[in-house]
């Protein structure tokens, strides 16, 4: 990414949101302007923006949105339009825990708050700001904590896109791999292509172009012979929601890929900010897995002509649960946390609030 | 499958070989001719016909083809024609083993031959159309076996196609699940559409339409989240070549499947004949692994427009070693193997040679 464009940034001349429109990409890089909260809400739906630090975000300025969208005078009629945005974007997806808390976190501004209606909007801007920032120093912190676990020459198989545009800037796994890259360490990345929605070819191939750091695309299914034959050192990739246990849910196939590297004694870790732990979330299997429309699996084209017959039917899983077991150790940007995740990753969570 | 065509079958009309092209399905059924063995190498190369059962049998009828192209009067004359076609059939894929079986098989024909020319022709052709016979007779031994496994209400996760189009009629591992849907069994697939060349949601999805077996096609990331979430009861899968221990080189992706299944208990099995097993090699380590063009890894559209950056690259290794110690049994037509295979397989292959 450029230093000239986050991911989302608002826009204080014209009070919008702007955000990379990520369903466009490699093709066209394309910026869309929103005034209206019900089009954040539909752009996280969409997929216009996704990454769970972003969507945050995303929501954050939606919020901020939605209040000066209002035609409240006074406050209470303005929290009570505040309490319908909130709901309507809390629900855009159900699986990044990054949305509520980030909803929440705005939210907790209104109703703390005793001044003027317009007092309220600004104050929410600036909190949703505020979110944007401190996910940049937040996803660098990371960063620097993760590069250290990197070796020179390393080839890292990553899932998803967790890069500068799952993100405000910067990105969690992605953003390790660049931080190693930066520091000079020899990198090489086998991009997991991410079936269906294929964010690694489309953005993160895109991003590590724009990086300059040497990249294999590779099918989801192939992470195991690369693994098994000894041609990867390390595993990363994001997460969406982590439960109290360490338990990860995180873009689907990523439980797969960890058992393949946990079955070699390939390293694998999950890189997120304490933002995405949700500690009310004892285990993965309480975490809600959004279940997305069968035409992201089906409506692929080779050689210009459609794959699945016409009449085909297909689930489609938007996530899956990559059990702590399988996981080397989490790093956030308040450290790595190394198992029993079940004692370190609540105290860490905890000890620093 | 029609019961009116096979996928690979001689035409004694016009001594040529027809066969279904793979590369259209599931938007045209085309069959091709090809009356030069060297367009049936490019067309095992190409993956017109793919599955190790018809490959073999291709190159079988491939070489009947080279004697009567040959214009050869004498029979010293006609087997040095036929060991050059054998070895160019041979090397048109490095994986499967049943297509040096098959060119072993009828080149020892050749070789014992002492009539005339002509007469061995009309042998080579005989013994291919004993291949192909043959396979049909063996895959429906291996889906009677096989469906006993099969319990009512099942369902069973599928990877690459295995079933009539990869065999001569019938298949190996989707033979199984025809065999039980048959017997009155109600199964449920979920079909891995199995990038890159999605032989799942083009050839498998197409053959359970034509058998009228229900089915969903997931991408291959996807089958941990419904293993892990009780949704699958098996895992089937065919096999391109089989070691003495009993480690399978399959599509890519299988190892992957079968870790995600074997973590949650659920029963994997690989299914082949016994022409799919190679003694020769102790363990899956030694096998071959065919790496094929990055083209079709990166050459996907999604609503019309290429997925990957223009310049990005890829890796694209076409099968995986999934070890025996993550298989429940073996499904051959010789009877289902159950460990320990390096003791059982060779036995069972060895004891009724």
């Amino acid at each position: 990414m450029s230093a000239a464009m986050r991911t989302i940034e608002w826009d204080y001349e014209h009070n919008q949101l702007k955000m990379i429109d990520q369903r466009r990409l490699p093709t066209q890089l394309e910026i869309v302007s929103y005034t209206d909260y019900r089009q954040v809400a539909w752009a996280i739906r969409e997929m216009v923006v996704r990454g769970a630090p972003a969507i945050g975000a995303a929501a954050a300025f939606g919020l901020a949105l939605a209040a000066f969208q209002s035609k409240a005078d006074d406050l209470q009629h303005l929290k009570n339009d505040l309490n319908l945005a909130a709901e309507e974007l809390r629900s855009a997806r159900p699986t990044a825990v990054n949305l509520s808390w980030a909803v929440a976190r705005l939210m907790s501004v209104a109703a703390d708050f005793s001044g003027s209606a317009n007092d309220l909007r600004a104050s929410l801007l600036r909190e949703a700001q505020a979110v944007a920032d401190e996910d940049v120093e937040t996803n660098r912190r990371m960063a620097v904590f993760g590069a250290d676990l990197i070796a020179d020459g390393d080839t890292i198989i990553h899932h998803c896109n967790t890069g500068a545009l799952a993100t405000v800037d910067w990105g969690t796994a992605l953003g390790v791999i660049r931080m190693a890259h930066e520091q000079g360490k020899r990198v090489h990345v086998l991009v997991d292509e991410t079936r269906p929605r294929l964010q690694g070819s489309r953005l993160t191939a895109w991003e590590l172009d724009q990086y300059g750091i040497p990249y294999d695309i590779i099918v989801d299914g192939a992470a195991g012979y690369f693994l098994r034959s000894g041609q990867a050192q390390k595993v990363l990739f994001g997460a969406d929601r982590v439960a109290a246990n360490g338990d990860v849910a995180n873009k689907v196939g990523s439980y797969m890929l960890a058992l393949a590297a946990h079955d070699n004694g390939v390293p694998v870790y999950s890189v997120f900010p304490a933002s995405t732990v949700d500690l009310s979330i004892t285990s993965g299997d309480e975490i809600p897995i959004e279940e997305r429309s069968p035409g992201e699996v089906l409506d692929l084209q080779m050689h210009g002509e459609r794959v699945a017959p016409l009449e085909a039917t297909a689930r489609n899983p938007a996530f899956d649960v990559t059990p702590g077991r399988l996981l080397t150790a989490l790093i956030t940007d308040r450290g790595v946390i190394y198992p029993p995740f079940e004692l370190n990753l609540p105290q860490m969570i905890r000890g620093r609030e």
